[in-house]
């Protein structure tokens, strides 16, 4: 494409003040406008420094089979202003009250030739831009396809991205750090082998997208409120520095098929001078829909352990027997093959989590691989490869939940679907009701694999439908999910507070695949958890994974203090401690970080954070004057300062503070830790210094 | 493809023994070995005319992502004989007992170089040929991807072909009649519009394909038990006259997922010098499973009218409102709306029917556009389409059934789901739990348009797989299922006689969309009715649309006779009075015999049958001695002669003959009708002319 547009500011801005929006604290200052042909163009500027050049709006699409240009034409009808200041509680998160302030401005458009009414709608916080396409109802306009979003994000310069690459099926990447210009380049060493995956694009990347200007600002490109449509990737035209938008497919390669009144997420750009900034905004749950289920109570925030680790790192099997076998849910006997050493999910094993959970006052015990069907569940376009509801022989589901209820454990549902959407849609209802008959409130689901209807991506908007449909039935069983390999969330936990927890990235697991950069757990906050919490299963004790299982020589790429860490910096209403009980047992004054550390907050404070190097930050414990303080670092050793001034003053306070040894290396001496505890107050300062790949974690408790 | 094979017969037939096999009576051969390459083929010839030249017989698959070829390098390890003669009773149908009288043989194959073992199992009736492919549980095979079934069925001369166009989304196309080497040229003219459609070669066909050789010969090719694979079409390589199978694809064009244990479904060749042994075959029932239903009580064969004929002429209108509507299910306010005149399917007009119904003996009535969503339903690729439990406010969806139970009648459920498979799959719990609260017993459902998910067809292994569950989930409410636009049947209602029903065809429909071709209705129960009864809706006594709709100007290929001719000529189970109300009041005397034709019985005498020009067939009435005769005549005059031998010796019959009018003409003269009464015994022979597009019906009834 050559690109044509003229850049807005200095052209129009002294002129046309009705196509300008500023943020409440004047910070922000969106410019848009038509040119002579009708285009649909937007710019932005943070502090008289323009951060997203003229760039595009709008569609290609079908309408009763026929192409149609939705970018150009449109003459500004009328321009609504509007704004908004209010707070809202939410059911769990990283404080007890969101302030949502915005200014905004609904812009209606039509097309002249066609008389098709499209709205712009854009709202500005003081820390980025949300702008979503409206279409309202009308006569000429009904049922469309979108067959190309035009959407672009015009860079201002070369700037440094923290990205992974843009993919149809997975998110499981490392980060990759590089110039834009480098991305196409880089690509391919980016694109790490996934169970299902689907590139579209050397130049393609995957939102959240974090960048850093050589001028020190932080941007932050992602959509709020994917409802209904497909997710957006962001292709790079290597040449102009453009982002054009980039929607996943279904399987003829239309992108949505809409119906008017609709519109589309959210497209948001933070940006800031201060990278805390980007963790701080609640921007992306600011736009989306309130609450709408009306007794939340049954949401409760969860630390658990589970049967996992052990089949990760290939100590244990989720599968019943491993002999070669080809299952048939409802005609296999599993009574006429071996059972397997190796199967975890075992009544017996899983009482002894359940004991350990209950002897450290966790709340819950996942077990994976309960079920039949694993034998052969992935890989084979399986339809029927679960039921989930029949557990193997050796997994007695009522005595298991009783045991565990007795223990004030709760035991935590499993529902890997392989893909097969159909099938677990099939099988939903029952499963459901299954959970609530024993007991379970929580399930894990997973979507390993290629998707099932074929053709059909991860990503797409009728697999984005069905994650939906499965949230929402399972508000109507009062359940909360934590869906993986799911589309990565953005912001839908507002309006479905069940979803308690995505994957969606490249989480612990891949420390015994081959391990994960250092700086991933640095550039998480800033992308994967802008739309939602992360399951990222932290709190692994033993690095050397061949401990566990001799055939896997993975290496985990953290100190044992950044796992700690882990548990502040990363917020999710739900924490796994994801190591075994015996590696626990071996650095039981450390694990007494994970037992202590809450998982409820009334307010958080972000201390420090550049994204690819650091993230420290306080949170206070709902309820309390305590505050918790979790460190995570990247590649280089770094001290941190710390001003604690956010405590209560005049008040003093006991830290216990878990951090790298001085020789500590996440490569050769992960394990080294300190604990030490000492009186602070606020007025303390800390210097604490953080290994490569290390961290630290401290409680503070008021005296 | 270069044929390279060679006859069987003669070069192999002395040697090799096993490798033969004869039907029952010995009328039918097959031969069938592989050759130096270890291909396999086979041969089939009926009293000693070849039918089937040496065809092809295997599969391209892929196995692990790797392409396989599973057409060559066989060895036949051991050939296994069986047999069998036994009856069973069907819930319903053609007679209350039905033969299974076959021989067979087991033929286990291994690939050298794979070690994939692979069988076929041959059964031979005295009507022809069943043979299918099956995957033992083994090493050295699980899970694989069919990409390519190589099945051949060599024609052995320029035989006349009863035809419909190839294709994977509709079987609603009129027959042609024409040599083999004919198809392609006349193919076009063959292939007409329809709302789905999706052909995929000029020389392909559907199957059921019925045949006739210069010799006299009526051939049949089709399947049965279509589980879990795709359709099979034919596609005719007119060089050297072979169809070879064609599959249905999915999205990404793989044909089927298959794992071991499994098999196809069975590829049929009928085969007789009397067509009329083709429609008293029950080869295609016979090699579908017994039945899986336990209790059958609730299956009952119903009779019915309903609110539908006036919409399909365009008289009245599904929609609730005419007004250009965009709805949505949940949101749209229907109460906003505003409600036309046109909508018929309203309370009043509902009990009209009922009255009508319960007045004139009839099991049912359907009603049509009774739900929400009509307004926009078709064409959209809308997801959300029906909810199929919301009725329009003027359908009291109560009262209306309470007033049908009164009355002796039920209301027939209708659900169309705009071919919306996962919208459908979501709500059918809840859908036919409404039926079972409010009293339907009988859902006619519908897949008018593209296939959601996209890619996916209305043929293809995912979607057929969509139609069984439907029925099986529908034998769990004890519901009977009549799909229309679904899969055409394949005998499966042996397994399921819940199915009472399908469509599969060109109906009665396109009467009102422009006419269908005279001929159509000798040639369906040589093709379509092979395979399972047809809702063929006949019983339109008014020929002439524009009299229901001025603005349609449609004409009824038919005489008023011929419409009576299918109630015996056409098997059903589920039997409408299509027409009007008024248009019946219009012939009372006619329309007796619609009143007056029973649903269920004990026996069948197929009288005559040429494909294309004409069927007589007569059959006992259930539990007496009366009989009831049907014609369909083609498009020339003709006079049959028929021999009562069939009826109780020395027992006195009243027969009541309703025949076309001297005068008669389907173009021009439809309504010329004439009813006779006559006394007859088994002695008796009866000469009876049937108009161009005519027939008669006779019900002879015991004294």
């Amino acid at each position: 494409m050559k690109r044509t547009l003229f850049p807005l500011f200095g052209l129009l801005a002294a002129s046309i003040s009705a196509n300008e929006l500023h943020s409440p604290d004047g910070g922000i200052s969106l410019q848009y406008d038509t040119d002579e042909s009708g285009s649909l163009h937007y710019e932005l500027a943070f502090q008289d420094q323009t951060i997203i050049d003229a760039s595009m709006l709008g569609f290609e699409v079908r309408i009763d089979g026929e192409a149609k240009n939705l970018s150009e034409g449109f003459e500004i009808l009328k321009v609504v202003e509007g704004q908004s200041d209010e707070t809202w509680t939410p059911v769990w998160g990283e404080e007890s009250e969101i302030r949502n302030h915005y200014t905004e401005q609904l812009v209606s458009l039509q097309q002249k030739d066609s008389g098709i009414q499209m709205n712009l709608r854009f709202r500005l916080f003081d820390e980025g831009l949300g702008f979503r396409y409206e279409f309202p109802e009308q006569e000429n306009l009904g049922h469309f396809v979108v067959t190309d979003e035009l959407t672009e994000f015009a860079m201002t310069a070369d700037h440094t991205a923290f990205w992974i690459p843009g993919d149809y099926d997975s998110q499981e990447y490392d980060y990759t750090e590089s110039r834009l210009t480098e991305i196409s380049s880089k690509f391919d060493d980016a694109y790490s082998d996934n169970a299902s995956q689907t590139s579209f694009s050397k130049t393609g990347v995957q939102t959240a997208l974090m960048l850093k200007t050589d001028t020190g600002l932080y941007l932050n490109l992602h959509e709020a409120a994917l409802i209904d449509y497909p997710a957006m990737h962001l292709n790079l035209d290597p040449d102009y520095l453009v982002f054009e938008a980039w929607l996943t497919p279904n399987a003829v390669g239309d992108m949505a098929y809409m119906q008017a009144p609709a519109h589309t997420p959210w497209r948001t750009i933070m940006v800031s001078d201060d990278a805390r900034d980007i963790l701080a905004s609640r921007m992306t749950y600011n736009l989306n829909e309130p609450c709408k289920i009306e007794d939340t109570s049954w949401i409760k925030p969860m630390k658990y352990i589970g049967v996992w680790w052990e089949m990760i790192t290939g100590k244990s099997s989720w599968a019943y027997t491993d002999e070669p076998a080809s299952i048939k849910i409802g005609e296999t006997d599993y009574t006429q093959l071996k059972r397997s050493d190796r199967h975890a999910a075992n009544t017996d094993h899983v009482k002894m989590y359940i004991d350990y959970a209950a002897k450290h006052g966790f709340d819950g015990v996942l077990v994976e691989g309960w079920n039949i069907g694993w034998e052969d569940w992935f890989g084979h376009e399986k339809d029927y490869v679960f039921d989930f509801v029949t557990p193997y022989p050796d997994f007695d589901v009522v005595s298991l939940n009783e045991y565990a209820s007795e223990n004030g454990v709760e035991l935590i549902m499993h529902h890997e679907t392989s893909g097969s959407t159909r099938n677990y849609e099939r099988h939903m209802d029952a499963a459901y009701s299954f959970m609530k008959q024993h007991g379970y409130n929580a399930v894990k689901s997973g979507y390993v694999g290629n998707i099932l209807p074929k053709g059909e991506y991860h990503y797409s908007q009728s697999i984005v439908n069905h994650y939906q449909y499965a949230v929402e039935k399972a508000a109507d069983y009062e359940i909360m999910v934590n869906a993986h390999e799911a589309v990565r969330p953005t912001g839908i936990a507002r309006t479905y507070p069940n979803l308690i927890g995505n994957e969606s990235a490249r989480g612990t697991e891949f420390q015994a695949f081959g391990g994960s950069r250092v700086h991933h757990v640095t550039i998480l906050p800033f992308t994967r958890l802008i739309g939602g919490p992360m399951d990222y299963t932290p709190g692994v004790f033993e690095m050397d994974i061949s401990k566990l299982n001799p055939e896997n020589d993975s290496h985990v790429n953290s100190t044992l203090a950044n796992q700690l860490g882990l548990y502040v910096v990363f917020y999710s209403p739900l924490h796994m401690a994801a190591d075994l009980p015996e590696n626990y047992d071996r650095f039981l004054d450390a694990f007494q970080f994970i037992k202590d550390v809450p998982m409820e907050w009334s307010k958080t404070v972000y201390l420090e954070a550049e994204p690819g190097r650091y993230i420290t930050t306080a949170r206070n414990e709902k309820g309390t004057e305590n505050w918790w303080i979790g460190n995570v670092n990247g590649a280089d050793a770094r001290t941190a300062e710390l001003n604690l001034d956010f405590l209560v003053p005049g008040k003093t306070y006991t830290a216990t503070l878990y951090r790298d040894a001085e020789d500590a290396h996440y490569l050769d001496n992960p394990q080294a830790y300190e604990i030490e505890m000492l009186e602070v107050t606020s007025k303390s300062t800390l210097k604490i210094q953080s290994a490569p790949g290390g961290g630290f974690a401290i409680g503070i408790v008021a005296d």
